[in-house]
């Protein structure tokens, strides 16, 4: 039973957030926020595949595989400190410092993220002046909560939380999170940004094992251009305020709790692929039939990411064709004169392939179903019971425009 | 020594073609074409490593393996005949015989070639209609391989044709090429659609193996967009009219011929990228001091295949650090703190990274590099001595209204 509740990263007990205008590389609005914890967290994350990693990813790992607790986030945008050499570490560690010359923490309890240009150094006293008037302030409230997950935006063009509560040993847990998209989208272990927080009190061994199982399924089959980002993180914070008995083992209690951070991380995948730079749909693909799962995420992480698909998507045109070239090519195994094709969407469902073959279907019942802003198209391969889901967005006009000149 | 001469496909002595208005799919404009040799021919080829295989591609699979000779192509633009089962394979044995009709040709030295859209059915009477057209039309002039290059294009800007000349064994032998672009280019061991024709003596074994091996440096090396069609095919015959002494086994003639195939197939590959679907620029990615040669290919093609970098490179944008992170994403291994990264074009030539950090260069100037329509990035990462080129195209609007209604 995980019921949806109101909030994001403050809905769970003991977080405060708080956010400012700090100057960084935006002008006229909010561009830093802060997660802080009245108690040290269990921590867990994970972090880009890419060989380039910006320097709060390099921080936040040694967090996450040696210290393995943490106290507060501090969080920029405008500026990714990627690429930034040793001068871009000790920003990492400048921050850490001024946030423990203000809070009880130490410095290796801090962990930062930041997202945007790569390449520029962090203007660190504007990072420093932004902290100061973070910390007094940090607040429980929802709406600092929900200040934070618009302060932590670039091209989004909404911000993105969610809260949910479960029962573990007849107390509630709450698990809520915020994220940010929405360029430079195709995880490889996890997204741009995300920040899950949680009251539940569990090992830290056990928080990363339930998040690097989880980011397989949600954040890491999400695509929005295919470019693996240097920054991507998603850090779980829980600080065990719920005083639900201690998870130390998989129980009942750990698979309920991985349901609920589920349905967190599943929910904030879902809103970054269907708020893609410049997109205007949630393309939606599931494959069924599979032998295996990795084969289904395979082929379904292939058609969201194939350019022409989503430009067909883009026109709700139901150019099937493009949907099962890019099966084809994904590396996978299959047979296509067995493929059964369907498009569905809140205008409904229609199969548009038959073994291979397109169906007599309409054109314009196909359109109708295409024009709705959640598209699913379903993939049955026939070669099993496995299946997978991938999510992307359509590829538009408005994409080319934001990147083709993003720095300016 | 390669001299280059006028023509195309008709360059070599006897190859004949001849184009004409089938009325396939396209209306007003020429949308079929035939090449013929006077005597049969040697023929390699190279196909589509997508699951999703064309009829014609099939069709052509096994003259390549199988008969190993041919004497006559068609081609027809506007329906790709792929995802067409059966009835697609009988269509192009009904092509085939048709041509048997009209010229002293059997049916298992036809090759077939079609491009456009996926799952429509090819209309039969149109087809053998415009064979009917064009046997009697058949011509070695110039002008006629200039019309057929013009009449397979489908969303390219202009034709794409070269010939060239070069002495075997004392005697002048011609190579003229043609191919066709512009999207679901991303070719896994050929283009899309490539035709080249030699009066060189060869080998068919021989014949076969310099083609495979030079389509993985060229169009192996080409994208626009990353996806892989159904239909890619890369088409090399020999008719021997030359006169040249046979070239059976890889002695200096080889590799000679080798060199000049080089130059036609790297030419049309580039052509290919340059005309691109909305393309403004042709982005060349040079990766050098790798380790392996296969390194410096995974690292290139990771590059133009990036949309964030082309978009970039569409807004004239130095964002370098897209570059490196599409490197970094690559799956190859480097040191990006080792990294040097260059920009290059007819306006000059600059360097903009110094072991993975930016130098202090001047935005305006690098600007004015990346808005020449042929432009080079350079990534020399310091490893080894191999090196590879990669060719691609910028990403732009025209791209996405090109393919959000191809089908219409």
């Amino acid at each position: 039973m995980i019921k949806m509740i109101k909030g994001g990263v403050t809905a769970a007990k003991g977080f405060c957030a708080a956010s400012t205008a700090a100057g960084i590389k935006y002008q006229n609005r909010q561009d830093m926020a802060m997660l802080y914890s009245e108690v040290p967290c269990a921590v867990a994350g994970t972090f880009t595949t890419n060989l380039v990693k910006a320097a709060p990813v390099k921080w936040d790992q040694k967090i996450v595989y040696e210290s393995k607790k943490a106290q507060a986030v501090v969080i920029n945008a405008g500026i990714a400190n990627a690429c930034t050499g040793e001068e871009g570490m000790r920003y990492c560690r400048q921050t850490a410092e001024k946030v423990g010359e203000l809070l009880p923490v130490p410095e290796d309890q801090v962990l930062v993220a930041s997202t945007g240009v790569i390449g520029m150094q962090l203007p660190m006293e504007r990072i420093c002046a932004g902290i100061e008037a973070m910390v007094p302030a940090l607040s429980g409230e929802t709406e600092s909560g929900h200040a934070a997950a618009q302060a932590i935006m670039t091209t989004d063009t909404h911000e993105k939380e969610i809260a949910v509560e479960v029962m573990l040993g007849g107390v509630p847990v709450t698990i809520g999170g915020m994220c940010k998209g929405s360029g430079m989208i195709h995880p490889n272990m996890c997204t741009m940004l995300s920040f899950v927080t949680t009251d539940a009190a569990i090992a830290q061994p056990l928080l990363l094992e339930a998040l690097q199982a989880d980011v397989c399924d949600t954040y890491n089959m999400i695509s929005v251009d295919g470019d693996t980002s240097t920054n991507d993180t998603c850090l779980l914070l829980a600080n065990g305020m719920a005083e639900n008995p201690v998870i130390s083992e998989k129980n009942e209690d750990y698979d309920r709790f991985c349901e609920a951070l589920r349905t967190v991380n599943e929910y904030l995948a879902k809103q970054m692929a269907g708020d893609g730079e410049g997109a205007t749909a949630l393309f939606e693909v599931k494959v069924i039939g599979a032998e295996t799962k990795e084969q289904a995420k395979i082929i379904s992480k292939s058609v969201i990411t194939s350019n022409l698909t989503k430009a067909a998507i883009y026109g709700h045109d139901a150019n099937w064709g493009r949907i099962l070239c890019a099966m084809g090519y994904s590396g996978a195994q299959f047979d296509p004169e067995k493929v059964d094709l369907f498009f569905e969407s809140a205008a409904g469902k229609m199969q548009i392939i038959k073994d291979g073959v397109a169906l007599d279907y309409s054109e314009e019942e196909a359109t109708k179903i295409l024009s709705e802003p959640e598209v699913t198209a379903i993939a049955d391969i026939k070669m099993g019971t496995e299946e997978a889901t991938a999510w992307g967005c359509d590829l538009t006009y408005d994409y080319v425009k934001i990147n083709a000149d993003y720095r300016s």
